[in-house]
């Protein structure tokens, strides 16, 4: 029976970190502050900013909602986003995605400067995820991802990683994350036939398809670390992964519930970026 | 016995299309133009240096080279490479790597516009690759192999390609360029371990190691596809690649060799990149 990787004790530990700095940031007169643009009403943009809020209150970081309405004209989205930017007093911004189809996200993810750009929505984080480059920021949810098997000491040095989803925002990052952890990595998605039998070869299975409970017992391997991303809610309404937790545990031998796993670690990797992108500024 | 995928076919017929459509730039008085920057005298530079002239000769495309000298301060460096940069007759800009020890690529790769940044040393291009942005240019050596199988009309889609070498120049941005075309990517290195294990489940295989000679049979697929990206001198003082191409012939059906494989390729992807670069710039 897999051991559930929980993603609280993960949370905890690093928000406790970023607490500790924080503190030392305020003697020294420094205030790390978080920005949240959020456009219109998404009942789940909704939720994750109250969790996020409330992170970064246990974390001693000032945050601030922008909110947007739905219909907002990409000029007037254009301004306020540049004017948060121009705030010297917010050190990251989190900006919800998608945004609504009027705006033109190949225009709009230029204006967070790189050092603000703690979610990763500016090419110059993209790139810098590729090149390796530790100054940059990878979206929350890979790295939540990666904190977890590096609290949980999963060694990934020539382990066979296999990512399931090739998304800007999960599955390619987590493959690059993967890779520079040297492991030798395989990315999966929607026209890769057989693909139980490729997933089954996987030493650790990361799951970012968005299909609820898609992945079953037989797409892992014996004793394989499972790390499933997805957030979905079933026929009966209840949030589940991408993974059938219940029938994969008996195989995996570490294994991420959800909820209650990665999505718990993201709002305390923001934290650690807000903090991230302070010292940044302040050349700490 | 597996076909060799000889490069000169497929460079010809890119060189074919890139000449007419420059005639056509001509006849409305734009001359498009390639500048190569090269900093000391490599002979491997010089040697493509030479190649690349005479492909955009052959063209119709201006081809010049600022030459400076292996011992210039990152200051001068900077200043000659942003006056190229700015000159407007100047459509694509080469520049040989890497870089000397003294000049420091993490803030040059910025200073060439990404229009003009025609072999991806710019974050925006690498950033572009990633996101599957089709108006950036990936680097030559990985775009060529993909000219190679697309002229030998290798289906991609759903196949699994199994890429050696994780290089930002090769590897990393040839594995994106495989999962734009649906196919299933796997990125081996150093560090993974049974690699022929590994590489015999390709049905496209890329190796881009750096290491004369050193797939054999062993490590691929009966019937597989097998991309040489390796340009390696062996003990004897001959050039190979780091595909045994006599012992993989029996078992690949299509092969490319070394030399006259990707090699031969990559001018013409240079002068395909220096075209694009000149329409984006003249809006066309």
């Amino acid at each position: 029976m897999g051991e559930l990787l929980k993603g609280k004790p993960v949370a905890d530990a690093i928000a406790k970190e970023v607490k500790d700095r924080v503190q030392e940031l305020k003697a020294k007169n420094i205030q790390p502050k978080l920005m949240i643009v959020r456009v219109g009403e998404r009942p789940d943009d909704i939720s994750y900013e109250k969790a996020a809020i409330k992170r970064m209150q246990g974390c001693g970081i000032d945050s601030q909602v922008v909110l947007l309405p739905a219909d907002i004209s990409q000029n007037d989205f254009i301004e306020k986003l540049k004017s948060v930017n121009n705030d010297e007093s917010v050190h990251g911004i989190l900006l919800f995605r998608p945004l609504p189809g009027q705006i033109d996200e190949s225009i709009v993810k230029h204006i967070i400067s790189p050092e603000k750009d703690i979610d990763c929505f500016n090419p110059a984080n993209v790139a810098k995820i590729v090149e390796g480059d530790k100054t940059g920021f990878a979206p929350c949810t890979p790295r939540a991802a990666m904190e977890i098997l590096k609290y949980y000491k999963v060694e990934l040095k020539g382990k066979r990683a296999v990512v399931i989803g090739r998304s800007l925002v999960v599955g390619k990052p987590m493959a690059m994350l993967l890779l520079e952890e040297d492991a030798t990595v395989t990315i999966c998605h929607s026209k890769t036939p057989e693909l139980s039998k490729l997933t089954s070869e996987a030493d650790i299975l990361v799951a970012a398809i968005g299909r609820a409970r898609m992945i079953k017992d037989d797409f892992i391997k014996e004793g394989a670390v499972v790390i499933d991303v997805g957030i979905n809610v079933d026929r009966d309404g209840n949030i589940c992964g991408d993974v059938d937790t219940e029938r994969c545990r008996e195989k995996a031998s570490l294994i991420t519930p959800v909820p209650a796993g990665v999505g718990s670690v993201t709002t305390a990797v923001l934290a650690k970026h807000v903090l991230k992108a302070c010292c940044l500024a302040n050349n700490i």
